[in-house]
């Protein structure tokens, strides 16, 4: 069996985010199912794909990675071609490359780097609208960056996932760095770290807003971080300023 | 009366351009249209906008400029407000300015720049899809900057527009720049000049990549100038790569 890894840029908005859903005869809509569809109907084998992550609903990807596996003897470039003709315009597949059979998308993550997009204009950019969250109250960028440093290392991130708590499952994860730029208006959060729970990213921002618009000290961050408490968090900032930006094996 | 300037930015995608149609009971949908329902609604006086000029179908402005006079006494805020709360979200009134009454956006132009963007990546970018052309063919930019050089300066630009040719309508315009520039291939041609016939920068951008595909070498663009026929040039380049960048008075 050929292992092939995948490079893949999807505008999430159409989507109800990157993971199949498995409810029969359900409509739902996922990148992860329309590319399985284009390769299953190529190869005309049952072809599963494999990727790096759970993406929310409404959640972009620029640099996603995912495997499958096929017996298909077509060249890469064939593949290539095929998928880029076929699925919409909004999924684009950059590259394929053959990878050892050991390979799996998920399991092999060393880290992902995610980056959440503020247009902090006092009116919201029509061009950037669709992919960035905009505020109008300039935010202290100082301040969210004291926050920021509180979340850096292996902590439990109980308190910033959506996930319910279920025996067993650790809520342990490190952060290696949160770096937060701002260029004319526009503020990018950039958060790498060894995996993220459920909504992790989007709570942690939502979280560094209220620090950012003066609702909450930066100091208070270490507070949340050490309750472990989910209520204690603020809300997840909306998925249309996420974007997965790459993977690191 | 005060006469108010101002700046503008807006997504061409959902509309006729700029101008307002004048066909009773049309249902097309103009930007000025937009603009001028909201201000008459506000001050209840029957608003008339200049604009600085034309943008098709499709076109694209990220700072348009137009003045409108009113009788009305609310400040520059309350108005930016009321506008931007009741305009479409891919149409932003970045700013106002009271201007001196004589002032008239069109009338007043000294030169105008438009940038036309190319998505030269071999699979289109799907955040840049709604703004950019894509062209997968990799162009030769030092023969599009070649062929380029012979439309600056001013020449009658005949072959390149669609207008119709009446008696006593001059076609000669003053191009002050071409610059052609390339970034991770993302290509921006920007055009600056005096003045621009219907469909001029369009029918030149496309008259460009037809050199940047090597299906017309450089020196042919002079002969299409010379020959003063629109046949002669190349086929327009889709609207929704053009935008309007910036206008000086």
């Amino acid at each position: 069996m050929r292992n092939i890894k995948m490079l893949i840029q999807y505008d999430g908005s159409r989507y109800k985010g990157w993971q199949k859903q498995n409810q029969k005869g359900s409509n739902v809509s996922t990148i992860q199912d329309k590319i399985e569809k284009v390769l299953s109907k190529m190869t005309e084998e049952d072809i599963q794909i494999i990727g790096c992550g759970r993406t929310d609903t409404g959640v972009h990807a620029e640099n996603y990675i995912a495997n499958f596996k096929t017996v298909s003897i077509k060249s890469l470039e064939e593949i290539l071609e095929y998928l880029n003709t076929y699925l919409p315009e909004d999924i684009v597949v950059k590259s394929l490359k053959n990878c050892n059979e050991r390979f799996h998308a998920r399991l092999n993550v060393k880290s992902k780097t995610y980056v959440y997009t503020i247009d902090n204009n006092e009116y919201a950019d029509v061009f950037l609208r669709k992919y960035t969250y905009h505020i109008r109250k300039k935010l202290n960028l100082e301040e969210m960056i004291n926050g920021s440093k509180y979340l850096i290392g292996t902590h439990d991130f109980q308190s910033f996932t959506s996930l319910k708590i279920k025996n067993g499952k650790s809520t342990i994860r490190t952060i290696n760095y949160i770096n937060i730029e701002e260029n004319n208006n526009i503020i990018k959060i950039k958060v790498n770290g060894n995996g993220f729970l459920l909504n992790m990213v989007r709570i942690i921002v939502g979280t560094l807003l209220e620090v950012g618009l003066g609702n909450m000290c930066s100091s208070e961050v270490k507070h949340i971080l050490e309750i472990k408490k989910r209520s204690e968090a603020s809300e997840k900032a909306p998925a249309k300023g996420l974007c997965m930006e790459s993977v690191v094996y």
